[in-house]
């Protein structure tokens, strides 16, 4: 085994606001198409091992995602408040909507608002920018699960890598 | 549907190469913990819908994670030299030994590498940053799948949320 190396400092700049925000929308993408990937009835029931069916994930990254930017651009923390659809048209629809409206919002977000330690939800101590980061992965790792329900389902999945 | 919205910019710094490792090496803790969840022949074997045993993707994390440091530091891109480790202590010491090399090798990348556009391994057009934030979203993407298996395999994963 290696000694443990400390690892010295690196104060490059890796990534603004914006790219950030291109990321996420790459990302949000490519969920969309998780979404459409499923049968209709599939998408609101299928699971493995007691975990939610995919409809039950796309719901809460839209429960996140905005609820998140508002959150870091005002430090006011809101639930989201609309319903869970309950057809893959309605899902659809409403994840377009969430787009354009993180697409207005995020642009606001105050600078000194990603370094800032605020009590996301009341509940989650964090930096505004290790708040988006994590709802961003959290959105990643639950649609990789979605990729095995549909492998499970003999469905090929959308290519990981296009985020166009 | 709201009108499609042009983002305004937002040039806020969100990350300094510092963050991005510390980020990536929380993630790659759980993952190390995702691998010591498996039950050995588990490990090995077991898979949903024809996808990968977990020791297969978390030997692809390590095929690229360090290739990835080591071209965006350097320019070079080089294939991970190393056999795939046949046992879990074997995958869990290799992986303990790249958590080091990244450590190490990390704060080395130039600054002006991150913006860069480089083709990545010859094939993977990408600013540096492009590319090891891809190799961070791989890892999360499948260490979800592996969440998948151990459901179904009726073991619980470990905590999302802690990167410690």
């Amino acid at each position: 085994m290696p000694t443990e190396t400390k690892p010295e400092r690196n104060l490059a700049i890796v990534m603004t606001a914006d790219e950030l925000l291109s990321h996420w929308q790459g990302h949000r993408r490519l969920t969309r198409r998780t979404i459409e990937a499923f049968p209709e009835d599939k998408l609101f029931q299928f699971s493995i091992g007691g975990m939610r069916p995919f409809a039950d994930l796309a719901f809460e990254f839209i429960n996140m995602a905005m609820p998140i930017v508002h959150g870091v651009a005002t430090g006011k923390w809101e639930k989201f408040a609309g319903e869970k659809p309950t057809t893959k048209a309605g899902l659809l629809q409403l994840w377009d909507e969430q787009t354009a409206a993180i697409d207005k919002a995020f642009p606001q977000i105050p600078p000194h608002r990603f370094a800032e330690v605020d009590n996301a939800f009341g509940m989650y101590k964090n930096t505004g920018i290790g708040t988006i980061q994590y709802g961003i992965d959290n959105e990643i790792h639950h649609r990789g699960q979605g990729y095995v329900y549909l492998r499970a389902l003999g469905i090929e999945p959308p290519h990981f890598w296009e985020r166009e």
